[in-house]
Parts: structure tokens; C-alpha cells; sequence
């Protein structure tokens, strides 16, 4: 969801957002690429009529989207905004990890962001500007931490259990019944009839209150996902060196996602936490108070303002 | 793929195809039901073109199709069939499991068959006629000894390793250069262009060739699915007390799919059987010779020789 938000630099604590867009699904690789860039401009455009903008007044733009792995999808991505944005207007482009990060940092590119709603991914700044990242890579490529692989993993359960390939679960009565079916069997009709991942990922708070209720299984899937979710910090933190040769220094770590939401009882975010503390003590944790796009525009902020001071210093 | 085939009872050892047809899929679940009953009305009707019979002709008819996995799917294909022939012939509906286990056992419905193609599949039959399955439940849903589970996993190591959180791997350049792909972030859009399950699961060649090489991650992949694929075995056997009180006893297990097809050196379909002997000693393997839907013939010749013979009884 785009933001447009005015900022001068007192400002820059109480947020100035002049309006607030929502749009469907943009990343490109799950809707294709015209539907992914219609969706893009039509939110954009929203957003602008909604505070009475034009594009004209538009100073910087900041695109966050799910979809952005590789250079090429940068490019592919400027090259729409190029279109639609006057010449003068400063654009940038990055994966939606990168303004969750910002969303916990005010806008400081610097530390670790783990994403896990939907999917999952963790991705890492040094304050020298390099960068690193981990899963997020699908469910085929196995982001087993993600709300769809929590969700994947209780499912497969319950076909186990059926089967006799697995232990009997309480996630058998409480998924068939979340899902108005009768019948284990009925789950396979269920999931081929529409794959689509965040359908499935909606099952994790059903997983959740089954632990929470004490069931073994459901259990063993939150701390194997916990663990996998840790793993991918690891990754991260230990790739770009963030606290130090020691593995002893401090650094912060934003988390993002309906996963890692406080939960009543079985809370995975601070089983993540608990993983995390045992290679990297000084892990400062960090639950954003405000979304991802307020992180997008903070970036475009500091982007903009970086470039705007390199320029005045050089004449 | 359907076969016309004029049994008689001498000839039923000399198999008398008189045609033979191939189409593209025909499970319901994947391509929809419009498409999937298009694909099997055309085939039937090229497999009969081709030895120049007409419909009524047709004594009996036994479709066994991917996607039977509930009453209601075989209700649907058996009408989807009555508005096709005559009134006067015998039709029978199965999941395609079950011409799989016929192929070994000459039409007989009793052991238990293991397909292992690009999905992967447990079913069994006792001689009186109770019958059980086990996995069969599609990639979301665990079916992780399959082809597409075995190349998955494969696909997922070389994320883990890229990324960090795995061991690194010979899968990481032999996938790359087999998919023409220079760097393993490209997977990421490669899996995402097209989700289909045979495309993922046709690395599996690859997997055994790392495995049969020393690779450590290939190699444990291997063993995991090997075990995977017995255990669906070993929940069937189980249910349906194919092998006595004892477990002792001996009982057929047929074997179909690429991915138990014998390798030089990695033999998956070698482990399995090593795998579940520790549980049924005396399983009789079965690798049949002839192709799954002449097993589908000979169940149409059984099934309507047993209502005939009924028929004649009863008079």
C-alpha cells in the first residue's frame, strides 16, 4: 500500500501522511507482469487523487514490492515507473523487506528484518551499504517458516494421521472443521482447488490454538518453523558480519508478519527470539508500531535527502 | 492411455492389444473437469478409431484415472461415461493405482502397488476385497518420497546452500547447467514461471546422478524419500493386515514410476524394498512388465467376468 507522505525534517517523528492506498497482489511473478504493473499504477494514482496530489508534486518515489530478487527485476520495475513519473522525480525500487526493515528503524538501513506472514523472508543491511538476504524464495524452495509452510506442514499431518504415516493430531477435527469439511480425503479436493498460498496460510492461527491446547504435533511444527525462521537470520547476521567477529555485538531485528504476531500462549515470534539469543545474545528485537509503507517512504526520504546533499555539495 | 484388448481365455497370457492411445492429462483436480473429460473422450475414441471398432462393440470399460480419491469423483467420471456407450456395457471407475497394482498381478486385486512418478501413491487390496491408501495427496499435502518431492527438496538445498543455512552441494552447479541458469536467485523465477509438478519433478535424474557421485545432500534426499515411500507402504500393509497377525507373512508389492526404476549405482526403489523388509520380511517385489493400462484391461476382463458369471448363475 503506497503512502504519500510530505516530510520536511522536524516532521519526520509525528508523520505527515497525506493519504493511504490498498491494492491486491504486485508481485509480478504470481500475477504476471501486466496485471502486477496495472495494479502498481492504479494504487499510485489513488493514492495521489485521494490527498488532491498531482504528479508533478511528487519529489521521490520508493516502491517496496514482493517480487524483487534479482537486478533485472529492479530494472524491469524502474523502467514502468520511468512511464508514469515525470523525469525529475527520484525513484527506487526494493524488495518489500528492505522498508519492513526501515519500518522498525525509522528509515535507517541497518541491521536484520524477518518477514513471515504469507511467506517468509529475512533480509540484512551493514551500515557500509552491504546487503544480504535468505529464503523468501516460495513454497516449492521451501520457506518452511512462512505462514504457508506452518500451515503446509499441519495439513500434511493430517493426511498422515489418516493414513497411519503419523501420529493422531487435534489438527484433524479443528482444520476440518475451520474448513467445513467431513473428511480428510476432502482435503485433497480442498487444496487443488485453489492453491493459492495465502488461502492456506490462513490456517496458521488454528495450527497455533492447537498447540496451544497442548496437541504434540502442532507443537513440533511451530518450533521446527521457529527454527527455520532463526536459521534464516543466522544467515544473514553471520554473511554480513552484523554483530561483529565475535558474534557478540548488538544489533537490531525487526520483525514483520501475522506468524510473529503475539500470540496468547504459543507465541512464535519469541520462540524465534529464544533461537536466535543462543548464537546472537545482544539481539535487539524490534516489532515495528507502523506499517512497511510508512518504512518505504522514510527510505525515499533518506534516499532523496542523500542524493539532494551529494548534488548541493558538488556545485 | 486406454487399450482396446479382445480377450479370450486362452489368450489372456498373449495379450491381445488391438490399439493403443495417448493423451495429455486427465486428472480433474489439475486440469478441471470440462478439460479432463474432453482429454479422455478423445482418447477413447482415437483408441478405438485405430482398430477400426465402433462403440457398441465395447463389452466393458475401466477407466483408472489419477484423481479418483473419493466416492464422489467416481461417481462423477461414471456418468460422464454412461452418456458416452451403451447402455449394455460394464463401466468401472478407479484411481490409476489400481491398473498399476493389476499390471503385476495379471488383473488380481490383492498386494499392495508403490507408484513413484512425478507423484507418489500407496494402495493395497486384500482378497476379500477391503481396500486402503496412503499419500497420494498431491505436493501440498506431503507427498514427499514423489518426483516432484525428491527434485523439491533438491531445489530447496540449493537455496539453503546459497544462502547460508545449508551445507554446500554438487546439486548447486549440475541443476544450474541443467536448467541453463547461472546463478541459484534464478531459480526463484524459474520455479514461479510454471508451477507445473512434472517440470520440477524431471530433475529427479539429476538428484541420483549427485547422490551416485558422493554428494552428501543428494544422498540423504535419496534415503529420506526411500523412507518416505516405505512408510506409505508399511501404513497400507498395516491397515489392511496384508501380511497376518504375524507380520510375518508374504504378500505382493508392485512397483511402477520413474523414480523406482533401477540406476546404475543409487537404486531408490532398491531402498525402499531394504526399508520396508525390516518391517515385512517377506514382501515379494514386483517390477511388472507390462504397463499400467493393460493392467486396467485385464481388471475390466475380471470385473465383467465375475457379473457375467453371476448372471449366469442367477438364472
Amino acid at each position: 500500500m503506497p503512502m504519500i507522505i510530505h516530510f520536511s525534517h522536524s516532521q519526520l517523528q509525528s508523520l505527515p501522511i497525506l493519504s493511504r492506498a490498498v491494492a491486491g497482489c504486485s508481485n509480478h511473478n504470481s500475477v504476471g507482469e501486466i496485471a502486477a504493473r496495472e495494479t502498481l499504477e492504479q494504487v499510485m494514482a489513488d493514492a495521489l487523487s485521494k490527498c488532491g496530489s498531482k504528479r508533478s508534486s511528487v519529489r521521490a518515489v520508493c516502491l517496496a514490492v514482493s517480487g524483487v530478487n534479482h537486478p533485472t527485476d529492479q530494472q524491469r520495475i524502474l523502467s514502468w515507473l520511468r512511464d508514469i513519473f515525470p523525469s525529475n522525480v527520484r525513484l527506487y525500487v526494493q524488495n518489500d523487506a528492505v522498508a519492513a526493515l526501515a519500518s522498525g528503524t525509522i528509515g535507517k538501513l541497518h541491521g536484520c528484518v524477518l518477514i513471515a506472514g504469507t511467506g517468509t523472508i529475512a533480509y540484512g543491511f551493514t551500515e557500509d551499504g552491504r546487503e544480504a538476504r535468505a529464503a523468501g524464495a516460495g513454497p516449492v524452495l521451501g520457506d518452511w517458516g512462512s505462514g504457508y509452510g506452518i500451515s503446509a506442514q499441519a495439513l500434511t499431518a493430517v493426511i498422515e494421521a489418516h493414513d497411519g504415516r503419523g501420529p493422531s493430531t487435534m489438527l484433524t477435527s479443528s482444520i476440518l472443521q475451520t474448513l467445513g469439511l467431513s473428511s480428510a480425503e476432502e482435503l485433497i479436493g480442498w487444496t487443488y482447488a485453489d492453491p493459492s498460498w495465502a488461502r492456506i496460510a490462513a490456517l496458521v492461527p488454528v495450527v497455533v490454538s492447537c498447540a496451544e491446547a497442548g496437541d504434540e504435533v502442532a507443537n513440533k511444527i511451530l518450533l521446527k518453523s521457529a527454527q527455520e525462521l532463526a536459521s534464516s537470520v543466522k544467515a544473514v547476521v553471520g554473511r554480513l558480519g552484523l554483530c561483529g567477529q565475535d558474534e557478540k555485538g548488538a544489533f537490531p531485528l525487526v520483525m514483520v508478519g501475522g506468524v510473529l504476531e503475539a500470540n496468547t500462549k504459543w507465541d512464535v515470534g519469541k520462540e524465534v527470539i529464544k533461537c536466535i539469543s543462543k548464537y546472537f545474545p545482544r539481539v535487539l528485537p524490534i516489532r515495528p508500531k507502523v506499517e512497511p509503507a510508512v518504512g518505504a517512504a522514510w527510505l525515499a526520504w533518506n534516499f532523496f535527502m542523500k542524493e539532494y546533499n551529494k548534488e548541493l555539495c558538488s556545485r
